[in-house]
């Protein structure tokens, strides 16, 4: 049986994030959240996570963020299956950002199919694609 | 004699920065800057651009960014001499953050005299320095 992944990630079941003392004031109530691959090192997507997104995370192991455009909670993979199992979090020197390192379940945590949201690379002024798709969207959020 | 950072890193002298449709909105004309060791893949920092800042980061080749407390731009490096020589940029699928790969002039990024800022990492519910100081900021920021 697989255990849970937050005992995976060896944090606390119930942990006291009020002690931690994240600084949400500067960005009303969020703190910005990068989620790195564990293995590869590579910046796959950018969040933002309120204190209970945070606590859900903590709790639960899969990084869970706050939506700005539904003004709710959503943990990664909810409709894709594509979750993402931490293994570490660390802080700033300001306690006003997180660096999540995790596992990825699935083949990318793009909505657009790319493994990483950053799939885009400037060259000469634009914008380019610079990886192929890793799987089809339309085959995970129905259209 | 070294060639300017703009040239090495390729970009635009005079970048048409509203061709290339940032969405400086979500967040009260900011994006967060998301700043990845070129060679190592850590992450060193996160700092926020505005419109501006962006252009200047193009224009120069070095990563300047918003300070939302002193309410202007700021070069990283301006006051330590550590500035961050940028080397590929890249935005996501809402193309509202940003991740640039930088290659580090200095020991280290962060103002407490480690080589990231997130040099914090959440063990047992604590903050914990997970490494040693890279320099003695004093020496470099005259308290």
């Amino acid at each position: 049986m697989t255990p849970p992944a937050a005992a995976v990630a060896g944090f606390f079941i119930a942990p006291d994030v009020e002690r931690m003392q994240l600084d949400f004031d500067k960005l009303n109530g969020l703190v910005p959240a990068v989620i790195q691959d564990h293995a590869s090192g590579r910046v796959l997507m950018l969040g933002f996570m309120n204190e209970d997104a945070f606590r859900r995370t903590l709790e639960t192991g899969w990084a869970t963020f706050y939506s700005r455009s539904r003004s709710r909670l959503w943990t990664k993979g909810e409709t894709s299956g594509h979750r993402l199992r931490v293994r570490e979090i660390s802080t700033d020197c300001d306690q006003d950002a997180l660096v999540l390192r995790v596992e990825m379940e699935g083949p990318g945590v793009c909505h657009n199919g790319y493994q990483s949201c950053f799939y885009r690379r400037l060259v000469d002024g634009r914008w380019l694609e610079s990886e192929p798709r890793a799987y089809e969207p339309d085959s995970v959020y129905k259209p």
